[in-house]
């Protein structure tokens, strides 16, 4: 990823110092890959801060967690005031925020950026997403921008926000993305085992998902994989473990939604989706005991493929709906000024979850950088209803043919719960009131002089509980 | 809350000592309710230590945080080695972690409780949980198990394990409460907007369930609330505020499920509804906004009313099952020694999750202490399958209906995935091995010389990504 990076901006005509601890892969870099190149190599730390101009621009690459602070230790006695330490390692945010305060009391700027695109993002265009210190922003934007992914000649990258902003939106990213795979595993799932379509007979059909709405790097290399044939002559995918795991930044977006209080739903179930795929024994044993229906299609399959199409494509507008929803939310708890249009541009392109979709999402944001909700948009508004038959067949048909289909379904409830004016909270409130006196309030259209508007409202719903409400303890 | 369990002692025989540093409290309090029993009053913490025989068995209700902390601190200097601090309060388990071993250092044996049953279970027979140092156990648990619920005889409280074990159980009971209510939302939505039944058909509907499987203190409040009418004559139910608050204790049971890799999805659903109510006024505007079908009912209702039943009832068990999921792993990853058949007595009474359904899970862990899932135990193997294809019928139902039924739905997918033996996440691995060449492992049926089982493997799946699996960083 490091050596990448460098080379990419290299090729941008920028002068670049590579270090490693393990000097030999330095040198080792500047004889091959970097040779001809305007790279220099440091053997050391000092001599790596020594070779930078002022103000210094160090970018790290290391492993998330003690590392990056074990290397920002390592610098600071080799910087000045000013200089610029970028982390471009999957950091957690709070850290990022913390490693903000901390380097500014030293005088020195810290941006935590976050860095999506795999190996092949990072050599010919990633996506960036830098936050942390504002003061920094100038010096290191037109590299930044530079090296950066393009999309209709714009740069996928721009100044995210305060403090741990830059890799709170790459973790925000990171659970639309896996949100985004475990939709396509529910879409291969039923075309598989709903269906009954084999190898290359799927792979037609994200072959041809890849030219309409859904066009996306995850289609296109879904499509790629299965057509993939191992020696065989059969699809290798079918030949690995179904184990996946997770124990990273989709988990802590799920976690920080709870924490926010914000319903992102998908994510959640896709999160908890790898967790199930993890304990293949247990399952192994359950499906020995456990039986459900076998799924039979006897209708126009080209209809239903059309369907699934639907499904996936309203189920991705939940999702980044929500996931914009826990953006606009962290702006408001953390204080930060996120901007909604540029994060739909960072996530265009060079990213896992680039697309056509997120030209969309860019549009719906430049024209209204204050629409509350994603589905308010006039396009996404349209679409979500145009698609809204086909997957609700496809949830329907699921539940009836045992096939799990846990991100279709949530993102459906979502949708049902969100466009609901009354739900049945109202009974949760009465039953909280009803067992531990945590009092409910009323409707605004009910309220009355015994139920008043706004007040915290306890009631005796059996004659025998009391009229105290819970709040007061002894010891 | 405090004293009613005060008040509960005190009636089976035990002499008890109440403080509360607003003293005028403990003078009302002795005055009034504590006249005439075994109870006196302290009016200082010092005054309240010297009056405690030794060694002292004090049990804190203090807000769950800092106050927790800040009372064990003001009680350190009164108290004496092998000395009992029992918290009653809903801490997070951590902290019980924690205290637990600051106070052992201090001689102090400290128990963290779950205490479940509202202010009627505080004072008639609570559901107690007790965890932390064991020490205790032989000092306590003659009270602790004559003031707890009785169910068929045996009382609602044993030893639940080391450190935070106790409030950890209490904060799994809690989480499984927000999926069971919110189960019971979901069949009162569909009841109403589904079939269309008014106020006391509904009623009539929960009243006949609480005569069957899934007879509880829920349901049979459920019943209560949809009786209980306003002045006008209407429901009471149906002016409450649909919002519902949610920052406790079922958050942090899906946020541990989350860091232990479990698929508590039932519960994380039920955090996430109550999530969405919360956010009400952009509901209303949402509702003008998105529209979907009118659910349109022409079969049999009593029937499907069987079917929404059984859709319950099987949610139910899968809910539990995740739960005992969670429990089993925290045992495994924090190193306790929890007793499943104790935990499912210690629901059984008491508590708001108590039931008959309870009875059940306690008879089949005490059949099979080692059973690996509830699932596989007959008695609730034969109810799942019983109950599958009105579960289905429910699910598929809601969705073509527009009625959300988010743990309902989340229940089956579970269901159905868990019982799978082939999941798609095969494709997920394969996609995550060709962007960001994080390897893979091959089905131990499909192994072979150029992919042997249990190693990792990476494919250079377009010929252009290379053959570096990703691992290496350069700085």
């Amino acid at each position: 990823m490091g050596q990448n990076l460098i080379l990419n901006a290299a090729d941008h005509g920028f002068t670049v110092c590579a270090y490693n601890r393990t000097t030999s892969k330095v040198d080792r870099f500047l004889e091959n890959e970097a040779k001809g190149k305007p790279i220099v190599g440091a053997h050391s730390v000092e001599e790596f801060c020594a070779k930078l101009k002022r103000p210094r621009r160090i970018m790290l690459l290391v492993m998330a967690g003690k590392p990056v602070d074990q290397f920002i230790e390592s610098l600071l006695p080799h910087l000045e005031e000013g200089d610029i330490i970028i982390d471009g390692g999957n950091s957690h945010f709070p850290d990022s925020n913390r490693r903000t305060k901390y380097l500014a009391e030293k005088g020195i700027r810290f941006v935590g950026s976050g860095v999506s695109g795999g190996e092949e993002g990072a050599r010919y265009g990633p996506s960036l997403m830098p936050g942390g210190n504002e003061e920094a922003w100038p010096y290191i934007k037109d590299v930044f921008q530079s090296i950066a992914a393009k999309s209709d000649g714009e740069a996928c990258c721009d100044w995210v926000g305060d403090e741990g902003a830059g890799h709170f939106v790459k973790m925000v990213h990171n659970g639309i993305e896996y949100g985004d795979m475990q939709l396509i595993c529910e879409a291969y799932d039923i075309l598989k085992r709903g269906l009954g379509l084999k190898g290359k007979e799927i792979a037609d059909v994200f072959a041809e998902w890849n030219k309409g709405v859904l066009d996306s790097f995850l289609i296109e290399i879904t499509r790629d994989i299965l057509y993939y044939n191992d020696e065989d002559g059969t699809p290798l995918v079918e030949k690995i473990l179904d184990k996946a795991g997770q124990k990273g930044t989709g988990k802590w977006t799920a976690v920080n939604a709870l924490d926010l209080g914000m319903p992102v739903t998908l994510i959640g179930e896709a999160v908890f989706s790898r967790c199930l795929s993890a304990i293949k024994d247990e399952r192994i044993r359950a499906s020995g005991l456990l039986n459900g229906p076998t799924p039979e299609f006897d209708g126009d399959k080209q209809a239903f493929i059309k369907d699934l199409e639907q499904a996936l494509y309203a189920s991705k507008i939940i999702s980044y709906a929500q996931g914009f929803m826990l953006i606009q939310e962290a702006a408001r708890e953390y204080g930060w000024k996120l901007n909604k249009p540029s994060i739909a541009l960072m996530w265009r392109g060079g990213c896992i979850i680039r697309s056509v979709f997120l030209k969309d999402i860019t549009n719906a944001y430049r024209n209204n950088p204050d629409l509350e909700n994603l589905l308010f948009d006039d396009f996404f508004n349209k679409a979500i209803h145009n698609a809204q038959q086909g997957w609700r067949n496809v949830v329907s048909k699921g539940a009836l043919w045992g096939i799990p289909t846990p991100a279709f379904s949530t993102a459906l409830s979502f949708f049902d719960g969100y466009r609901t004016r009354d739900l049945p909270a109202n009974l949760l409130q009465a039953q909280r009131d009803y067992f531990g006196a945590h009092t409910f309030r009323i409707k605004p259209e009910h309220a009355s002089e015994t139920y008043p508007e706004g007040k915290d409202i306890h009631v005796n719903w059996t004659g025998r509980g009391g009229n105290v409400s819970a709040s007061t303890y002894i010891v």
